[in-house]
């Protein structure tokens, strides 16, 4: 099997979505935008697909030599020539290494006639998830307001969520972020779902080590599960600092650049108590992989970031506490079962449980609108 | 899929193969022995085998609790829970962890069409490998003085060896284990096979701290490569001392138990320099591909143990230095190339530059001898 194609598309479609100058999504007025989907076409006719964040020209350009003629199935060997390619071409950022990477897997799967977790050695089929509510706003009706994000945990209770994570406040929304602020949202938040539902929180990521502090001895007292990134994720030594400074349990790194390697040092460190990784940070699934094993090697549980579809083929093929499937971003304001439109159905449909049931189709499981996709590709 | 029945099967051969007082293998005189063989037998009419040590008793008892009915892709939902049966029953020892585990990592890759290395990941077709020479012996034309292996090691250096491998004399082969022994073979070899083939020593296993020093600094002076396991390792603190007191590299652990977890360990303590970890003392390549990650997220080299066909599919879908294969153990008096009789081929052939080709069959790639295994079942 030999790669002869690699083509990333631009599928035009109506967002509602708008990023701020921090690069956080919102609801916003409907406008034109393009999804990039990137296929890799074999010569026995597989392909293998993969949608989400990614620079086009890197890919089509310099990582399309190493991957045309290639053996798709050799992954490892690709892997690590792109590893070599990023050094100094950092275009070929980590989205972009784990939209190549998730095209190859897709394309195994594919191959094999397997979902990728029953490659990778299964577990379950399903597995647990939280509602992961978006980053604050100042909209009426959408994220404004700690009562706002009360009303709304407790709705998504009701939907079956069985825990919820809060994105708080940031700049650009409020021009300082607040300690006092988030703790106000979480306090909310926790009297309106009660004492049984594990939450969690993601707020500002440039706190002071003593903001920091301030914060996770205030989730301390509300019971949260976890707290993430509200530090720079370059210095390890905060996070020690933190971590060995609050019983609440800090998870990380997400962000911080290094794949397996910081997550070894943040480790060895004790910079956090929970690990932290995702597809899309981490430079795809064969990374993910690593750091998984990584962590479960050294006894320690690992919360996956994002919803993201490799995320959710690793949870199926693993054992370790580590247990949540991030879902979302949630928003008032918007319907999130409600599939974007060159996708048929959601890849990661929640079941009466509220677990979510792991793609059963070859490859990665993505159940693709192909006419959609067709009559709307950017020429 | 599902498992509908496991059997251990005992193959008659004519052995020519003794084991000593310390388990430790050396020709002898033919005699009756039985080789054991698992199969798993899948509703779908898939077939997984696999040959090599285990306790047929608790495969065909507990274990097969556990597999039968289950789907055999779930690997790591199977894995774990022998994990947990195998505290209490410790007949269910890694060889047969390993035994069930590589059996259903065969059943993976037939189910797929693809030898294992390329379901988990390609990285290379072909991996070096040493010539691991036989524990010493009192054999006139074995392994009973220096000069015997010196003119072994040379023997192989010329069939196409690129790197060497001994084992010393160990009890009850002498009465006492000797340092200088182990030096003066060590440095009869290096005179033979010049300053530019790499040289590995494993000696006897049990030398005090002082003792296990003195051998490094010698094998220092000889320019070997690595030391293993010259103590016993359930001391990481003697591993410590001794790694952190030489120069030369010391590698391990092997026949500690506790896999990938006293592997992490033993990287925080810097216990050795270079990892090892093998399929049959860590309990399969399940628990293999986690030791391996975690030592390529530690930056650190990982050397795997013992001629073992999960070490070699591993070793064909891995990058990281760690790049030998183990191909023996080898002896003067034995012919390593004529296989096993419920072989027709050996499963690591050795090319033309002296590298070890990865099996290209479906699943783990065994060229059986049906024949001969179906005329020698032991009833």
């Amino acid at each position: 099997m030999k790669i002869i194609e690699v083509r990333v598309d631009q599928i035009h479609f109506i967002s509602d979505m708008v990023r701020d100058g921090e690069f956080h999504s919102h609801p916003g007025k409907p406008h034109d935008a393009k999804q990039p989907m990137l296929t890799i076409v074999c010569d026995n006719g597989i392909e293998g697909h993969y949608v989400g964040p990614m620079v086009k020209g890197v890919i089509e350009g310099g990582c399309s030599q190493v991957l045309i003629g290639e053996d798709p199935l050799f992954r490892e060997r690709i892997y690590r020539r792109l590893l070599q390619y990023q050094r100094l071409q950092t275009e070929l950022n980590e989205r972009t290494l784990c939209a190549i990477d998730c095209a190859l897997w897709d394309i195994a799967g594919k191959a094999a006639g397997l979902p990728v977790y029953k490659l990778l050695g299964a577990y379950r089929d399903t597995v647990p998830c939280y509602g992961s509510i978006m980053v604050g706003d100042d909209i009426k009706g959408g994220l404004d307001t700690p009562e706002a994000y009360a009303e709304y945990a407790l709705k998504l209770v009701k939907q079956g969520y069985k825990a919820i994570k809060l994105h708080t406040w940031m700049p650009p929304i409020i021009p300082e972020p607040s300690v006092d602020m988030d703790l106000e949202a979480c306090k909310a938040v926790r009297e309106a779902v009660g004492p049984n539902i594990p939450l969690m929180l993601d707020p500002y990521h440039y706190y002071s080590r003593e903001e920091a502090l301030r914060l996770a001895r205030g989730l301390e007292k509300l019971d949260f599960l976890w707290l993430e990134e509200p530090m720079d994720e370059h210095s390890a030594s905060s996070y020690k600092y933190l971590t060995e400074n609050t019983k609440l349990q800090i998870c990380g790194p997400e962000t911080a650049e290094g794949k397996y390697m910081t997550r070894a040092d943040w480790i060895r460190f004790g910079s956090a108590s929970i690990g932290r990784a995702g597809a899309l940070t981490c430079g795809g699934l064969t990374s993910l992989i690593k750091c998984l094993h990584l962590y479960e090697a050294n006894g320690m549980s690992v919360e996956m970031h994002g919803n993201h579809i490799a995320n959710l083929h690793l949870l199926g093929a693993t054992g370790i506490d580590g247990k949540y499937f991030e879902r979302g971003l949630l928003h008032p304001m918007l319907d999130y079962e409600v599939p974007k439109p060159w996708f048929t159905a959601n890849y990661d449909k929640m079941n009466e449980n509220g677990d979510v049931i792991i793609p059963q189709g070859p490859g990665l499981g993505y159940e693709f609108n192909w006419d959609y996709i067709k009559n709307n590709i950017v020429k």
